[in-house]
């Protein structure tokens, strides 16, 4: 069997709502309103700034954002924001900014953040395995540290914090890449929020930022102008020809948040649905599959697990192939098994996943 | 009537090849080889690795270069090579880089690359508003510079190298994004190439970089990933997730131009005629229809031209949309009428224009 974009639990690149495939196959030869194929037109059409705009829009209403935020709409991926937070905010503090390490992807933001200036790494969960995340007696947040930085979910290992980090007086910088728009998340109380586009809200190739005005006061005047936020803010997102299919698909995606799913508030009730189906089967099958996560720290992203053996991975990876299924291997960093289920992975698909896991837990006990 | 992809002369995202819009459509939903919409296929996937690799192949099998050369697919378009390119030649270097100052777009590089470190205009066409290239005897090319940086065609002029400009022992450093594989170019005569993807190769949202590997002994260790060349090139384009479905595109275009249209001499062949037409219409039309570029110095991509009033520009606009064209304007910092004739552009389409041409002057002269 082939498989099928309804099985599709890849880790990012991730699946797309099927009525936002409709469209986009749509536009590829023409967008309705236009005419023209979406990949034809230009990036200073008035199409595309009302394109811009409103994805804009429906991402302040999903997220009740005031004008004090900018939204930007970037490329370079969460990467590229990894070393523009601390050329925005770092270069010349003297305080240290705060890190926190609690996985893969916060690992990876530290040594480009140290080539800007010098930060300390607040809490490492290095030592444990990065099988859990801090509790609140573990973290020393200081009031002069220019900002804190932390990773809202870590998809590899599939540790989601629950709940806002820091202090009110230091701003927070986030990077949600892996659950934006996955549930509501007081953003209003971050500083700075980044996210690319690849599991959630459109395919690989555009970075949402969110920015509250007030932060970039003192932002440095001679960093390249794709680098610099005030200038990217200034062009509407539109300074050099953007991503604009990227976008477009965002915009849909938004939509569909917005209009069909109804707000984030039925996404996260959906995706915590999702999860908890997953969960229950990993707590039913006697520890034949195994959480990576501390139980208070499970993503509502991610479910990383491993099986009693490597062979059994193989097996389960083969086998569910087979059924339709797809994506379902471990990070390359650490292998095993994981099932992304992200807002466009329907719960019926999770049924099916849960029905597979048991059946193959049966054959391969017996 | 509704504007037409065939008619869409659009400076940029320019058309792409109806045969390529009909695979892209099916791989909205499906990759034919993959059995996955392309939006969610894992950029670490067997398949993707296949994709990079080919798009390199069809590259240096159109430009007939070895493996001397790396072929980069990044984001942040020419723009982000603007800073990139002196962040890694220039820091650090005695002598100042050259640069031309040939119109528009080689304007935009300056201030960037000044950022990095010292340059020296060679030459510029400001005063003579950028209605002409500089002949060889205006240019007085250092020796000990660390490269040399020019644009091989300028799309709001529309003027056009037709010669490789520079010293063989220095670098030559070349933003061909409005030309690259339109046409043979001794590429194998310059150090670094670089080309965004949206006029004639692809969608918005990747950019081409053909390296040599000896250029970049001496590159800077301290830069972020992303705009590191070397790290880049260890990556094979995949450092952080690359804009796949910009790549994929990418792919089908080489595709298209080695095996439908065979070949960049072909292509070229193409374009002259498409461009001859063009500039034909405008020598017949006594005046009427007045190129900007000079007549050794005219571009085979962008026919830009005025008309006698700016009213009548505004009805040439105006009556070519109800005629099914689009993207006609000039661009906005010079106003006019432009042509673009990228590859996908058909010589039947541009016929069409240079009749559409003649009875607009036929009509608007009575």
């Amino acid at each position: 069997m082939k498989p099928l974009n309804s099985l599709n639990f890849s880790g990012g690149p991730g699946a797309l709502p099927e009525s936002v495939l409709l469209q986009v196959q749509q536009a590829i030869l023409e967008v309705p309103e236009v005419g023209l194929s979406v990949l034809g037109i230009s990036h200073r059409s008035d199409w595309f700034a009302a394109v811009v705009q409103e994805t804009e829009d429906n991402i302040r209403a999903l997220l009740g954002l005031d004008a004090s935020y900018h939204v930007l709409l970037l490329q370079g991926g969460a990467t590229q924001q990894f070393s523009m937070v601390p050329m925005t905010l770092l270069r010349g503090q003297q305080a240290p900014a705060q890190y926190l390490q609690t996985g893969y992807w916060s690992g990876k933001v530290l040594p480009e953040a140290r080539l800007q200036g010098d930060i300390e790494v607040l809490w490492s969960g290095q030592s444990c395995g990065f099988s859990r995340l801090p509790a609140d007696d573990e973290l020393a947040f200081s009031a002069d540290a220019p900002y804190l930085h932390y990773v809202s979910n870590e998809t590899v290992e599939g540790l989601q914090f629950n709940r806002v980090l820091g202090r009110e007086d230091v701003p927070r910088v986030c990077d949600m890449s892996s659950d934006f728009l996955s549930r509501p998340c007081e953003a209003e109380r971050f500083a700075l929020i980044y996210a690319h586009a690849q599991k959630n809200i459109g395919p690989a190739g555009v970075t949402v930022v969110l920015v509250k005005d007030a932060l970039l006061q003192d932002a440095p005047t001679d960093l390249p102008a794709f680098l610099d936020y005030k200038q990217q803010i200034k062009a509407h997102s539109n300074l050099n020809t953007p991503p604009v299919f990227s976008i477009y698909v965002t915009l849909l995606v938004t939509r569909w948040l917005l209009h069909e799913v109804g707000g984030l508030a039925n996404m996260d009730q959906i995706n915590r649905q999702k999860a908890a189906l997953l969960y229950q089967a990993l707590d039913d099958s006697e520890g034949f599959y195994r959480g990576r996560a501390a139980v208070p720290d499970r993503s509502l992203m991610n479910v990383a697990m491993t099986l009693p053996s490597v062979a059994l991975e193989q097996a389960f990876l083969a086998e569910s192939a087979l059924a339709g299924f797809s994506g379902l291997a471990g990070h390359r960093a650490v292998g095993g098994i994981r099932a992304s289920i992200y807002n466009a992975l329907s719960l019926t698909a999770v049924q099916r996943l849960t029905e597979f896991m048991q059946d193959f837990r049966r054959q391969h006990l017996s």
